[in-house]
């Protein structure tokens, strides 16, 4: 049974409760109403709908969706039960909510305050997927966690070239919500804030325009706003080993909670567009260490040759710059290390101090160790990547990502038992 | 010709400068580079370019696109001709983006920067459309424009409730991107900004997700982030009576410059999505005067019934509230007056001052005379409009749309001229 046909709510075949003409003085009857919005016509099986429960949290190996809303909440409330009675909800609300269903009726009793905001309605699933993640504050002393922290999880150090906004970083929880349609991934987290009213505030909200990567080869490569394809030399979902080894946390941990679960570091990157814009396009070629239009590394042709980091040309000079980002960022130059990339791309408009556009790349990657792999990769990146003349990392969180559920179960119900 | 024709370019069929393969060292060729990007590949004839030129402007009786990049520059040259220059480069710059071309190569000579920024290659036309707009503040002193000023184009007056943000309302020009992808209005805006440098600088930037309402019959009726239907009342682009009577200025302009075009205001709305949230159905019903789910009338069933502002229920009260919001706004409290509304949903995160989530209504109109619609409409609607308790004007603006051009012209011409 979906859930759509449990709670007999549908956003496309549209039911309202007994009482939903609330406010129809003339003329109107549930039933009309019924009938002017459609829900005669036989609700289209739905082809959009990226399934919540399973082994894994959706939204991780998922194929990159086109918006994206992040949101990070702390816990206001010092009680544990509020906690837990927050997570059981948002769970069954977002278990609808990817299901392309409303979180309760829209237009229910007159007199109370509609359990669902509704401009979600008559709106496709759009493939929405909702993952969370617990933030390192959260295993402080308030909620007896601490021995319940995973070892492998603290907040990102101090880093290279950093320039944090400590507003826009960190948090006690995220939820990340990615979906091919704006509207859709925005009504999800409006609506478990709602739902988390007293027991969270939402401490930043993150919006992305446009995934600037891949996870799959079934994805034509996108474009980051510095106009080059980026995913090319990612992770993918269809390499079970490469995700068993760098993505999804196995036997080696400390906390049973996490197996099958993954980290998830994000970093708000802006991207200096203007000076990137007046720099010359060999120069930028050099600086990625690709080509801008076909995405081919410099030693080749095609999108996906392999890079020849050793090649040189005729001077007897490396094609790659010693400190070309694909270099650095390479697994050759990490001890083997790989992330699975996630981001997208942003523009939050206009920076008023600067009158530049306040625009970049929402960095996000999940992994196994984060010390072990986004840090390593960052603290060589962030020193001498020929990229940092164009870019600034201005906020950072990470997260603990535990494993999917079964239906019954909860978000973080064997991190609380 | 198409300009993608003109220019050998195209952003789906692919063709690259001579030099376009800059930096490739082993073995690669710009033919390689050709076969790589699929250029072999004959581009389908694109279905979703909007025609730049016509009699009108396009992005005002155009279906509303699903995204929303509205900038506004001030200009910081005080040489005409800067100013001229850069119209006739937007202008050119404006026919290719909107047939879905770059603006020039993404990969042409190595040693310069290239033309477009590339990150809307690969993306489809997206239905994109840019209107331009005039402020008043060009036409003071520094142009020679003071007689070139139409009568009605004033700096909208302070109304009502009115909170506005000076930084984010005002402009002395305007560029509205609409698209369905948001990437593809960025990228136009982003890359107008760029051939603007040194003449202009953008003053604010607002980003709309989801169109909250709808011109034409042949889309359904969106919803806004109050999750009610909007645009149901809406000046529709079928009726050109409507379109000749409120929209398009006419023989009554003291500017011929400005025969038909029309005049736009832009206000970035605030929705106290919180607080709306707790409120209950009925009253929700009450405020704005329909049915939340179906969008009818509180004064019938289904969405298109007429409204019955003179209904009475059994008590004998009106059923339609004497300052619901539909009520006041409508022409019959208005002296007959219509506006074209064309807004988009919006969020810009969290404001970091309350915790609260910064969304609401990004409204544009479009009107042939500010001050005879949309002022007056809303100086009413701001004195006892019950949505007051719930939303907040923070920015205003209004600009002199000029009509749609011939192939050839340039924005602005007939003013300049
Ligand atoms: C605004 C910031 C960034 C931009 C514009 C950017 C852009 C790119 C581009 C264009 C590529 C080549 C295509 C591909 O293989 O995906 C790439 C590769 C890569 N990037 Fe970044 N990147 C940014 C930040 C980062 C950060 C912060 C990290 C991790 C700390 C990172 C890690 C990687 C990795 C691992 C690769 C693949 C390298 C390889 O194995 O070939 N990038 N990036
Ligand atoms: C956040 C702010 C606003 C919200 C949420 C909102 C919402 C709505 C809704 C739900 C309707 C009914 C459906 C329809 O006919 O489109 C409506 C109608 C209308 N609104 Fe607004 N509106 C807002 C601001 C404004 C403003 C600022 C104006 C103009 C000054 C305006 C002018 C109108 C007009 C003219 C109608 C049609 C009335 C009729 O003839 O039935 N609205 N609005």
């Amino acid at each position: 049974m979906t859930s759509a046909e449990r709670s007999g709510f549908s956003r496309r075949g549209l039911l309202i409760g007994a009482a939903g003409a609330g406010g129809v003085a003339v003329g109107a009857t549930a039933s009309g109403l019924f009938n002017a919005v459609n829900a005669d016509e036989p609700a289209p099986p739905p082809t959009d709908v990226v399934p919540f429960f399973g082994a894994q949290q959706a939204g991780v190996a998922t194929p990159v969706q086109d918006r994206l809303v992040f949101a990070s909440f702390d816990v206001v409330s010092d009680r544990r039960e509020d906690l837990v009675a927050m997570l059981k909800e948002w769970t069954s609300a977002a278990a609808k909510l990817t299901a392309g269903d409303p979180v309760g009726e829209v237009a229910g009793h007159p007199m109370a305050p509609p359990e669902d905001t509704g401009e979600a309605l008559g709106l496709p699933a759009a493939n929405l997927t909702l993952t969370v993640g617990f933030g390192p504050s959260l295993f402080d002393q308030r909620f007896g966690l601490e021995a319940k922290k995973p070892a492998v999880l603290h907040e990102i150090p101090a880093l290279p070239a950093d320039e944090l906004d400590l507003g826009r970083s960190h948090g006690d929880l995220c939820v990340q919500a990615c979906a091919d349609d704006a509207q859709v991934a925005f009504h999800a987290i409006r609506n478990l804030l709602r739902i988390g009213r007293g027991t969270v505030v939402m401490r930043w909200c993150q919006l992305g325009f446009g995934r600037s990567s891949t996870t799959t080869r079934s994805q034509s490569t996108p474009r980051n706003l510095m106009g080059f394809k980026d995913g090319t030399n990612n992770i993918l979902s269809e390499s079970p080993a490469d995700m068993d080894a760098f993505v999804w946390v196995g036997d080696e941990t400390d906390q049973q909670w996490m197996r099958g679960g993954t980290y998830v570091v994000s970093r708000r990157i802006r991207i200096l567009v203007e000076s990137w814009d007046r720099d010359r396009l060999e120069d930028q070629e050099a600086v990625i260490g690709r080509q801008k239009v076909g995405g081919g590394p410099l030693t080749g042709v095609r999108e996906r040759d392999v890079v020849d980091l050793a090649a040189k040309n005729k001077q007897g000079e490396l094609v790659v710059d010693t400190n070309a980002h694909i270099r650095l960022a390479a697994p050759a130059s990490n001890d083997g290390q790989k992330i699975l990339r996630r981001g997208f791309n942003f523009t939050d408009g206009m920076d008023p101090r600067t009158g530049q556009l306040d625009a970049g790349l929402f960095f996000i990657c999940f992994q196994k160790d984060p010390a072990k792999q986004f840090v390593a990769i960052q603290r060589r990146l962030g020193a001498t990547d020929l990229l940092n003349e164009y870019i600034k990392h201005v906020a950072s969180a990470v997260f603990a990502c535990p494993p999917g559920l079964r239906e019954g179960q909860w978000w973080g119900q064997d991190l609380f038992s």
